[in-house]
């Protein structure tokens, strides 16, 4: 490794960026990809390739719904971006996206024992996106994607639901929105209060923010505002793209309108997926007594924990690690697909998330103001995920 | 594992085709992606995951020159099927295909350290395996097409050479061509002839046997009979397609017509790529003295080597590892991909081609009839053949 090299480049870049940019150059990309059987002699080379394979190919063509069981299929998983919307980095393409999308593969592994496997595409267009994907997906017993923009990400989602028989997952939507209804299920049983008929107040409209209202709403919350940056979200606001006059069609269900300083009078809980510089400790004394507030943008949350609390909040997570109640989705992506590779799930549903959030929840049984959320490192929390995947609904359709 | 159960599903399968299933069904699949750092807490995370991640990113989209220091790029191949011609079994599709991609994978790992991942597509176009290919390129540092049937085979490699800045290379033609050269440039030594002026008839025109054509007239070879189902190929036959009319340019100078007996006459080495019962000892008798067989089709061969040597072959080589001399185009394709990395190819010239066959031969610098070609284990191999990639051209344009 030339340190010179690194120095040079990367002027301007934190003492922990030099140190994962070295790391990543010596390693040279984050994962490997190795044989599950050692090949050592002819003897292993006839069953593991020609001519032995051959019985193995003509049995998976004629049986495809055992490929699970002859092929990486059944514990593979890809994970796919465009790069158009990576970390807080924006749209840095396909390249960019890799070390992102590696490190994730890496997690898959470390946590679940799920093969992951980066793919990064050369398009951003929308329906190229899916035409890949579902024309890459025989090897796959699911996809998760990763950091592609809203609004493109719904409709690429649903299509590829729709399409192939393996669960898709867009993890910036999904996994963020359940490990935020877990943290706020404890949070509410810390300050006494109740997800029906709490207020809560959801800072942003992109992917996190629009699948948090709805897995929210899913799990009976009753009154939720959404704002993005143009104030609340409410029928017949007129500049409303598709996503959102959904949302509107089950939060704001009075027809508020106005800015966050509106949105947060009384609100019980205030959840930050907007980004660094949302509010002060004004705004969170606007919140109603015992306030909640999951500021999750990384590394800069919408308001810093001191500040929150100053404003007079009770419980108060993000995504960092150096303050209690970690918020992250690393909770949940792992788990998901090993219970659903486990489990030969062919779509994850709505009652699965719910379920998945209540027993990441139930790994603390006595929450408290500085715990919340179980530690990304518990061993626990990917079994209990995993078994949330297995449910009657999950189970019935095994198809490859 | 069922036992049973494999039993039921496979009647008439052999018994190493037994083996090989149960073998699979206790793996399910042969790879595995595993991380190449270890995740233990929260400052390994954030070192390979956010936040850390975030610095090289960056880098890499800013620099893209450089993604092979600091991702899988710089040591990642995919192996590419749309199942349209996997081994003999013909077009069974891509999860037919599967297990074949992942031994092949398993094999880059276990003799030249490369990693490789099998994508199996679920289309047969060659516009939509091109774009897709195109589309899920920059994460690899090489693309090696498998068992894609001929003719569509041959555009899809030129395009993908021409729209790519990384090598592609299609195995089931240049693989088996540079083994073929290597093993017919030691059996002309053993029987004291020169490739220039030897009389060599090519049974196949698909893709293996077009690119062996291609591979003898680089080397020099100016007597070259290739033929197809219809007989020797001929400038001006009727019915021939783009690339056989293109054979035809360079091979046949003599406008010779007829079957397989018409082009054995005085022939000095027969090369079979074109399926089981080509051939009989009566027919090697119509060869020259010394005759070599190259009889390829696995697992049973155009002729059993029994059978040519009764028909006056002196050296014999086939597919198989139960008799001498098997000619696999595993000694190829490893090093071929290792060196490939190493020195950042962009492409691979024919000049490379040349230089890895003659290394392979190289290798058996005394060869005797039965012993032409080096073992499949021979550690020398790889690294001779990774060699022979870094030419002054491979490393003329080194991009990303």
């Amino acid at each position: 490794m030339k340190k010179a090299n690194v120095s040079k480049s990367t002027r301007g870049v934190s003492a922990l960026g030099r140190k994962a940019l070295a790391l990543h150059k010596k390693l040279g990309g984050k994962i490997r990809v190795v044989p599950a059987a050692v090949v050592k002699n002819r003897a292993d080379l006839a069953l593991v390739y020609t001519p032995g394979v051959a019985a193995v190919s003509s049995h998976v063509a004629k049986n495809p719904q055992e490929a699970r069981e002859y092929t990486i299929k059944g514990r593979t998983i890809a994970v796919v971006s465009d790069g158009s919307a990576v970390l807080g980095l924006g749209n840095i393409g396909a390249l960019g996206a890799l070390p992102v999308m590696e490190g994730k593969c890496a997690l898959f592994k470390t946590f679940a024992d799920v093969d992951a496997f980066p793919i990064v595409l050369d398009t951003q267009e929308p329906e190229e996106i899916i035409e890949t994907v579902i024309r890459i997906a025989p090897a796959f017993g699911g996809i998760n994607l990763e950091d592609i923009a809203a609004p493109k990400c719904f409709e690429i989602e649903n299509r590829l639901i729709d399409e192939l028989n393996i669960p898709v997952v867009h993890d910036d939507q999904h996994g963020t929105a359940i490990v935020v209804l877990a943290a706020l299920l404890n949070a509410l049983k810390v300050v006494g209060k109740k997800l029906t008929s709490a207020r809560v107040v959801i800072s942003g409209a992109g992917a996190a923010g629009t699948a948090i209202a709805r897995i929210l709403h899913v799990a009976g919350s009753k009154n939720i505002l959404v704002l993005d940056s143009k104030g609340i979200i409410a029928e017949g606001r007129p500049d409303l793209s598709r996503h959102k006059i959904e949302l509107a069609t089950f939060t704001n269900r009075e027809g508020e309108t106005g800015g966050l300083r509106e949105a947060l009078q009384g609100a019980d809980a205030l959840i930050g997926v907007s980004g660094p510089g949302l509010a002060r400790a004004a705004d969170i004394r606007l919140m109603a007594k015992k306030a909640i507030v999951l500021a999750m943008a990384n590394p800069v949350p919408e308001i810093m924990p001191d500040e929150a609390k100053r404003g007079g909040a009770l419980v108060v997570g993000t995504g960092r690690s150096d303050f209690p109640n970690q918020i992250n989705n690393s909770l949940v992506f792992p788990g998901l697909f090993r219970g659903a590779l486990d489990n030969k799930v062919t779509k994850i549903t709505d009652e699965m998330k719910l379920k998945a959030a209540r027993a990441i929840a139930r790994l603390v049984p006595r929450p408290t103001p500085n715990k919340i959320i179980p530690d990304m490192f518990d061993k626990r929390v990917a079994p209990a995920v995993a078994k949330a995947m297995a449910g009657k609904k999950a189970v019935a359709k095994v198809i490859s």
